[in-house]
């Protein structure tokens, strides 16, 4: 993954248009380039020759591969972990010649597997084939709710902080709430635009990690992405923890269970999100729509009071000044008010996961959501001027406003109630983005490329659970009081929005096309509109906890970067390379005299020509990059304890392989070894054996060096090492058998050149041993 | 092991006389019997009339595995997880042809694990080898303190736990603890003459399990056993706890560290003894002698102040009676004091650590220790009757008697730091028993053969770890307070106690020899008083705690039996059985037509005749008898992902083993599998190729049941699937890899006749990429 935009950096999207369908299963599987196809034309035609006289040989399988076609298959012997997966032939003519696998096919066997199948199967539904992905999106009206639960639940508590900071100057101060409210519509109006503008540009995915990696360089886009996951995974916590207080403030006595309910609460969310796009949507429609009424009817019924009243002002209760007011308590308020945004930017990572056209159905629920916000805001704001209501300690304003609106009645009740249930899923908004963040990434090598994996309901099983492993490890380390971590988000998300809008300044440059000019200045007045919202609150709110964003955000570009360097590594180490092919060998194994020769003559440092000191003496050994099969030579090694069945199994398995076999024993005294050797020869001295006595009684380490050296001796030639392997029915029974395998198999990976076969001797639970 | 005890039952000591060495390394890999070689033998014939035209492939090794005899040794590369081990050849001739490590092959490469190892050898010493095992013995002088300490430190508790109880029925009743006191100076006698009597009779281990299992059955073994075993694991943590408690009662600012102080403690134990039996003599014989030596002068001192005074009793303080005197109190009180003996059984489980004549030597020490216990009792309890001591709960029986005849002077301190480490270390005889206890057990298969494994040090590092565990975890979840405990050792100890005994009054009626009689009824009071001892332990304290010795020790038998079925049916399974190698089999593979008519006709029954319903079917599965390599029949299936050079090196080491190759690619879609159709064709589908669609992303499930259906369709073909695994050097880079593999790897084990080859690719470190 990520070969092409190597290749392309910079343009990827132009010069290689992708699919319609980038949120598909096989973004795990990408398309060769041409040029890779040619390398393994290449490598093909060298396999070509050396397997000219071999190929009846190697393809006149024992029996059919195709499971018997047209017949009834054979039905497994059902002991392994896994149910019988159905296979059955697509048989009509024309059709590709493959086998598909059926039904449930991740069923455990055994019984308790089988409960926890069922009741995953319960939570989460019947599998989806990956054909499911297209009808697996989202309509507007799912898309809505799904996706602007944190930004308009932003509303909530946006105009208290903004009042809360311009309180602090006394109540004469809070006048200036509607002039900086006025700015924050323009800015919520400008940033809306901003984005509309992005998703049509970036149809497949117009997030700000995208936009500004593709037109500001990859570290922009990276530290935009930081950002993001950061306020993501904060945005989960803190809104469950906010949601969970909110009714542990009604029901106190439920206080001390906060965690586990908050714990609670994210497996809910994770769960609904597992489901897929569809069904969370169906489960968090609710909330949002009960949310926007609640708000609407406040607002419609207290603005027609303030008409009955001619729209004069209440006063606000005084309060006494603590500060002055001057640009930077403006600006404060400015940064606090600016919360109210936050979420914004959900719908252009989601893009992809709209019904077809993606794009303009994102873009048109883009601009509800913006209207809706805005409205909710501007209605907010002038309610609060009006009833003239200041922040107090002891309840929201929002509450206040309510209490003051709807004296009596259930209204009051409801409006708590939508409050306090949008906030519970707001989170929501991250389980639908981050994973698909984390997707976009994973294709460009920067994540674990685990997070392309889509699970068996389509959705991005990975990228879920680590976002709700790492929300509820931030939500048990602060004991569900989160709420120190609010300033946090502003910085994150700010960051996002002001690198994004700043690639789209870059992009019309670049690009230009219609209305270039109208649209750059567009971008250039939200960059600078966000970029003053980001400065602020990391300057302001340093202290406060924003330096953790500060170190953060470097921390999770190294990181990625590193893992980028790693998945290169890589891809380089794994593409054939045209130059490894002619690689002159011998096409027959040197004789052991001509060996002894090689070992210890000056010729063996050819062997190793790059074996530098830093590179690894694996990589520059030649066995990692053998190709071709008719550059291996083979030795077998059997390493044999006691003379058993399954030693005699393993030998069996190594000679009928038909490649030279030595078997290798270590004994752990002089005594103990002639004792062997007298076994050896009773059984016949059919394979050479080596002893090694080992008067220190370790067995791994001695194993292992001798392997080494053998491999030293010969570095052309494979070494396969077959360990029999004693494999029981009950778990417990492990701890009774030696962990030497284990360990060997360890000890081994490390070393260049040598395979470890595994044969494995079934032992039978002993309830039904057959002598006794 | 435990061939031959099956073979001959209850006899093993006569049938079969093992050598002097019992303690020995090669108890590992024991000898085969005669029957065993003769089937090695059958089983060779078949061989070489299989073999017979393919030896010369077989054995034309293309390196000599003499790594270049008699030449210098090629060095190996030193990249692995182990320092190179020099091999050199015993070049004498006459010497047997074998390879022999030396150095310290444990020795890690990586800077840690050079540490680690460095610390390692300083705490532990350098290894010694297996021939050292004699010199690693014990003189009497060492066997004294370090057999003794656990026996010895009971009088400081035993005499003031029978005081205890009399003194419940007031102080007129202390005045019994004379009479009581001569019959547990009786006991102690009898006892000591009574395991006098077993060492002789058992010079390789004459522990309570061996002796007991051997005249009374292996249950009545495993009973003794089982006790013993609770009670050294309630030694170390008990007197661990009990010595932390005298310091800190002296420095109360140590309270909150005593768990710390304890866990330090058995650490400071488990080293001394995993540097091997000398050394842990000479750490712990001095703190066993301080306290002989306090005691004497202690008793000394006091019998000659009492000898002033006429011997004229001082009366005690008078105690209020809260019990009356009765039959069932003094019965308490003899069982309370019995506790002086616990730790007398400690020579006879490790007689094999004498020096020889190990029984003689151990025979004598047993003397010795109980001359003293004797001596130390009575002259402790003559003590307490003539200064008229009374038991209080604020300061020991001990510490009165020495504050009484030392009223100055440095006297007082120094009994009482002797008496603290003596406890602390009393737990060391539970560290030299219990291992060798553990190797009995798993030489007869009751408990994992691992603790035959002798350490470098020739200590048994798995038991001495085991008993470190279980008394840390005791410790630690009693947070130090283990007091609780004490009464369930008296009734596991005398539980050993009485089986031994009974098992020697078997013994003499079996046997007789010179003498029989008199040593039957000095074993047969033996029984009857430790008996006694017994009930009343169990009986009186069953509310108090005994009654978890009464649920343990069967259940320890329990799992000891299910360990030694699990051991019986794992030698049964590997034994090569006579009738196995008639199995009438087709010379060569059927065809693919043929093949096709069995896996669906009637005759495919006959494939699996015993596959019944509760065997399993993998145990009825013929490959798991299979062990004449004309027997075997191969295909070797390649699960490709993707066309890399990962997959390509993994098909080349599949087709240059010269067998049939099937690969096996798994797509989320139709579409992906198209594409991967079009990279195998422009490789030059050189192999077969099976394309299994897997619509719901599952990967590991449809190709372990695709596998298992190959299997089915042909169960006497061998299938051995080739696995690329991609080896990273930082652990960290794991994740950002497909765990695929090690899934497959894991859910194939369990299937019968699949033999899992892994071939690693090395992935260098990033910092060294070539290309960017």
């Amino acid at each position: 993954m990520g070969e092409q935009q190597e290749r392309e950096p910079g343009g990827r999207h132009q010069a290689t248009p992708e699919p319609t369908v980038t949120l598909s299963p096989s973004a795990e599987l990408p398309a060769m380039g041409e040029d890779e196809l040619d390398l393994l034309r290449q490598t093909g035609r060298s396999w070509a020759e050396a397997l000219r006289d071999r190929r009846n040989v190697l393809t006149t399988l024992p029996l059919d591969p195709g499971l018997g076609r047209y017949r009834s298959p054979p039905t497994p012997t059902r002991f392994g972990r896994f149910a019988p997966v159905e296979m059955f032939r697509v048989a009509e003519p024309g059709e590709p010649d493959e086998l598909v696998a059926t039904g449930p096919s991740g069923e455990a066997e055994s019984l308790p597997g089988r409960m926890l199948a069922r009741i995953r199967r319960t939570i989460l539904g019947p599998p989806l084939t990956s054909a499911a992905v297209v009808h697996e999106r989202m309509r507007k009206l799912v898309a809505l709710p799904v996706l602007s639960s944190d930004l308009l639940s932003s509303v909530a508590y946006g105009p208290e902080a903004m009042l809360t900071v311009l309180a602090l100057a006394g109540s004469s101060a809070l006048v200036l709430s509607l002039p900086i409210g006025a700015v924050l519509v323009v800015l919520m109006i400008v940033v809306g635009i901003s984005y509309r503008q992005t998703i049509p540009a970036y149809p497949h995915g117009a997030g700000s990690y995208i936009v500004a990696g593709d037109n500001l360089g990859r570290r922009v886009g990276l530290a935009a992405a930081a950002g993001l996951i950061i306020d993501y995974i904060l945005t989960v916590s803190v809104s469950v923890a906010a949601g969970v207080h909110a009714v542990t403030s009604a029901l106190p006595g439920l206080m001390p269970w906060t965690v586990p309910f908050g714990l609670l609460a994210i497996a809910v969310l994770l769960a609904g999100n597992l489901r897929g796009v569809r069904t969370s949507g169906n489960i968090f429609a609710a909330p949002t729509y009960l949310f926007i009424v609640a708000i609407a009817v406040l607002v419609t019924v207290g603005l027609v009071r303030a008409a009955s009243r001619g729209f004069t002002p209440i006063p606000p209760e005084p309060v006494a000044a603590t500060r002055s007011t001057g640009l930077l308590l403006v600006l404060l308020a400015f940064s606090s008010g600016a919360t109210s945004m936050t979420g914004i930017e959900a719908v252009s990572n989601a893009v992809p996961a709209f019904r077809a056209p993606e794009w303009r159905n994102g873009r048109t629920t883009l601009t509800w959501m913006i209207s809706l916000l805005v409205v909710m805001f501007v209605g907010l704001m002038l309610l609060i001027h009006f009833d003239g209501v200041t922040p107090r300690a002891d309840q929201t304003l929002l509450s206040q406003l309510a209490h003051r609106t709807f004296p009596t009645g259930p209204w009051y009740v409801l409006i708590q109630a939508a409050t306090a249930l949008i906030l519970l899923f707001a989170a929501n908004t991250a389980f639908n983005d981050l994973p698909r963040l984390l997707f976009f990434m994973a294709r460009d090598g920067y994540v674990p490329r685990r997070f392309l994996h889509m699970g068996d309901r389509l959705a991005f099983n990975n990228g879920l659970m680590a976002l709700a492993v790492a929300a509820a490890v931030i939500l048990v380390a602060f004991r569900g009081h989160t709420e120190s971590l609010i300033p946090l988000f502003a910085v994150g998300v700010f960051l996002a929005f002001t690198l994004s809008q700043a690639g789209m300044v870059v992009h019309w440059l670049r690009k230009r096309g219609p209305h270039w000019r109208k649209r750059l200045t567009l971008n250039a007045a939200g960059t600078l509109l966000s970029g003053v919202v980001l400065l602020t609150a990391a300057i302001t709110k340093f202290t406060e906890g924003a330096w953790v964003v500060v170190i953060a955000v470097p921390l999770l570009i190294l990181v990625a970067l590193r893992v980028r360097r790693h998945y290169d590594m890589v891809r380089v180490q794994l593409t054939p390379h045209p130059s490894r092919l002619n690689v002159a060998r011998p096409v027959n194994p040197p004789s052991v005299a001509e060996t002894s020769r090689r070992a210890t003559g000056p010729e063996k440092a050819e062997h190793r020509p790059d074996s530098g000191e830093e590179e690894g003496p694996q990589t520059g050994e030649e066995p990692e990059t053998e190709e071709s099969p008719q550059e291996i030579w083979h030795l077998v090694v059997v390493p044999v304890e006691r003379l058993n069945l399954a030693a005699l199994r393993a030998l069996a398995y190594a000679v009928s392989i038909g490649q030279p076999v030595l078997a290798v024993h270590i004994s752990p005294s002089e005594d103990e070894a002639a004792r062997f050797c007298q076994q050896w020869d009773a059984w016949g001295d059919h394979v050479r054996l080596e002893l090694i006595v080992s008067p220190y009684r370790a067995i791994v380490a001695p194993l292992a060096c001798y392997l080494e050296a053998l491999h030293a001796l010969r570095p052309d030639v494979t070494l396969t090492v077959i360990l029999p392997e004693i494999v029981v029915r009950r778990r417990w029974h492990q701890v009774l058998h030696s962990n030497v395998p284990r360990h060997l198999r360890r000890a081994l990976r490390q070393l260049p050149g040598i395979v470890v076969t595994t044969v494995p001797i079934h032992i039978p639970h002993a309830g039904v041993q057959r002598t006794k």
